[in-house]
């Protein structure tokens, strides 16, 4: 139980009411609130409360069309981080950001200003964008192919990472007597000029507490995983089970080698959805209570946008119609959901309100119905035996499956010596042991002349 | 002194460690604070005791090639204003965001966020950037012509409020029973194309607390100035004499009635740069120390810079060369400025060093060091005489001359009942006075058919 021992990272996984799709039905939780920052405070604060390295915004550009059904995304992410970086005081930030409808230049500025804010408490979910909703509120135009958004997604981590490093740390002179406020030496314009982007630089913000603030992905397919094993630091993946688990992690690390990189360096972290009850039954009731509460035309609706067939013509309680089904590699949006649903689906001989039922909790992640034993000893299964780093915590409904969890379940982990017992750093880079990039060790490589700061 | 008597209206613009160019080598600020966001929480906390309508921050994407001798510009204001949010309760808080290099989709998202997390609180100030070191961040070629510029701000304000109107003010229906968690047939997609921009939506956000936030601009030339006589509710300017700003005012104000709209709907607001001393001469003393910390090599830079000629080889002790200058007509950015500039130095025959020192407190604002009572006087006698609804304080060092004007300006104005002394309303646009758009007077317009909501 020594603090050096290898321990567990905690995310949070906000989605207004919770992870269970008819969550905002259950009578504890307050949909009222999808726009209210009191709501989201009195979250972070409970997260903080249970010591976990940081919370998580996922974030889409667009109103999904089966908005009758479902909550909102809630608040954007850049407001609302910076909003709860002010009311908080340890727990990591991390918000998602596309590369493909953004400009890297107001990225990486607004990251650098809340790793500003924060006190170097920030993280980056970079993401390619899936779906047509949020593509038609930019262009005329459908999402482009999958290896494009990743081919402008590589460029774009590499803009921001740049001028991230456009400042040396140590630029900001402040000499009032000489009148020198900034070292001209050492600003270093990026002059990129790329396929998708021309950045000239620098930044107008100096360089992040972080370094750089800490790079997650969630990548599934083949190229997503590529992407995730080059820049990323902390992964956010669906696993069902725990030899999936285990697959994927020994996957994705053993591809971390050819970019010069160690196992140590990236995170990973399974989403975990846990319905938490003082007995096994009475989770099991509340489980059946919330799946009870689901919509099953809803349900069609979302697995015929997944499969790209309209499934609303089939039987409810007959298979999938495998023979009309297209295959995973003919899928541009969401390819590692894709194959998740089907291979779950085909595994345990679901029918299609099966497969609604089982992806109501959390849409296809891990999710466990038990005590607080019983969850802390999945965890720890999951993190003994190489499936994880930690987890992506979804609780299936919110604020209840939080206080829940922070307060019954992290106990149980810290007895175990598997989790933190207070914070012993101040950045989100500290919680998760990753090192500062040092300006010397990363931004060398970027740096150019500076003759145009006088 | 009744409370329907109109007053003023006071607006705080933000600016690192104050207006004064030099004011970061002044003894009093603190300019190795400009990324820390407790600096600007006492501000804003500061102005908000003092019961200002708002604060403003201004924005650029770039850093000055002058960054050596001048403050940066800070914090992001997404992200700042957000922080700022939740550490205030009334004042009003007004960002920037270009219209040049945005998308109306993440704009329109981002003020509304902002405005429900403040309560109803925020503005925008629209702006079309100016100069190329914004420019080169995001394309490979300088900033688009004036025209252009201006032609694509009023396609993107007219998507970004189409935006805000694509959910009536009730969509939100949180039905729990019923499992209808938005009506439908109460959002409504924009379905904008145009030569700009193809927008779908809906926004992914309920509409703002305020409808819209306020709309503010600040352009001074002839397509500046139509283009805030349409859309703008606040307007910045910068007008030296009294009888310029009289000018500004009237003919801003005349410019409405084409548009439908009311003088009052707009408040003018010139930019006020207050030295304040207890005594004439202590105010004086102030501002012949911040004079002399001033960098005559930047403040020729800078005069280059603005009047696209390399000023260096002319006498700093002579004229502006006034033969050698372009036009103004010929000026891509910042026409209003050179015009104002050129102005000054002929009608007060100025050396090119008078026209630094003449420049610095406030870049071409109108500057007056004085008591508080001269500063009351003057500030009266713009308001009561046509040139101004309120003012845009441009304090020329910070913290001290934000302190100064809170305590001893402000209770100046409230004897004379030209100022509030409390907060009656709750909203930026209490504040202003200002009508909250309805949905069924501005959404109707915008809104089509719902079709692709189920
Ligand atoms: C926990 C988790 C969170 C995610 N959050 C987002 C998000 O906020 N926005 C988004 O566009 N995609 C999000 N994704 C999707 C992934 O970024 C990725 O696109 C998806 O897993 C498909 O993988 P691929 O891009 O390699 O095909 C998320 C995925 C996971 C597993
Ligand atoms: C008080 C004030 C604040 C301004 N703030 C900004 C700003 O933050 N960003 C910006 O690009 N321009 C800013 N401007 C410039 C104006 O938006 C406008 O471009 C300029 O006054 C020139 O007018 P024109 O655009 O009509 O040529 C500001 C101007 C004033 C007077």
């Amino acid at each position: 139980m020594s603090s050096t021992e290898r321990q567990l990272h905690l995310n949070l996984f906000i989605l207004n009411t919770g992870h269970h799709e008819a969550s905002w039905r259950h009578r504890d939780t307050l949909p009222r609130q999808a726009a209210d920052v009191h709501y989201y405070k009195r979250l972070a604060q409970t997260a903080e409360r249970g010591l976990l390295d940081s919370l998580f915004l996922s974030d889409a550009y667009g109103l999904p069309p089966t908005i009758r059904y479902k909550v909102l995304q809630g608040l954007e992410p850049f407001t609302l981080l910076s909003a709860l970086a002010v009311a908080t005081e340890r727990i990591g930030l991390i918000g998602t950001a596309s590369t493909t409808y953004n400009e890297p230049f107001h990225i990486a500025r607004k990251f650098a200003s809340l790793d500003h804010i924060s006190g170097g408490r920030t993280g980056w979910n970079i993401v390619t964008s899936t779906g047509n909703t949020t593509a038609f509120n930019f262009r005329d135009e459908g999402l482009p192919r999958h290896e494009e958004r990743y081919e402008r997604a590589d460029e774009f981590v590499e803009v921001v990472r740049g001028l991230w490093d456009s400042w040396e740390d140590d630029a900001l002179a402040v000499d009032k007597a000489a009148g020198i406020y900034v070292h001209p030496d050492r600003l270093h314009p990026l002059n990129h000029k790329g396929k998708f982007f021309a950045v000239r630089g620098p930044l107008n913000i100096p360089r992040p507490p972080q370094g750089h603030p800490l790079l997650v992905q969630a990548g599934a397919s083949d190229t997503g995983k590529e992407f995730a094993a080059k820049v990323a630091e902390a992964v956010f993946t669906a696993q069902n089970t725990l030899e999936d688990g285990r697959l994927f992690y020994a996957d994705l690390k053993s591809r971390m080698r050819k970019y010069g990189r160690q196992a140590d360096q990236l995170k990973v972290l399974p989403g975990f959805c846990a319905i938490i009850g003082d007995t096994e039954a009475e989770a099991r009731e509340r489980e059946a209570e919330l799946h009870g509460l689901t919509q099953a035309e809803y349900g069609v609706y979302r697995l015929s946008n997944l499969f790209k067939i309209d499934l609303s013509v089939y039987p409810l309680d007959g298979p999938l119609p495998y023979d009309a089904l297209p295959e995973t590699a003919e899928i541009n949006s969401q390819k590692g959901r894709h194959q998740l649903y089907l291979d779950m689906a085909r595994r345990e001989g679901l029918t299609i309100r099966d497969l609604i039922m089982r992806t109501a909790s959390s849409r296809g992640h891990y999710a466990i119905a038990g005590t607080p034993l019983q969850i802390a000893d999945e965890m720890e299964r999951w993190f003994r035996t190489g499936a994880a780093d930690g987890f992506n915590l979804m609780p299936p409904y919110l604020p209840g499956g939080l206080d829940d969890f922070v307060d019954k379940v992290v106990p149980e982990l810290q007895n175990r010596g598997l989790f933190r017992t207070e914070y012993t750093g101040l950045t989100l880079r500290d919680h998760y042991g990753l090192a500062r990039p040092s300006w010397r060790e990363y931004g060398r490589e970027h740096a150019s002349a500076s003759r145009s700061f006088t």
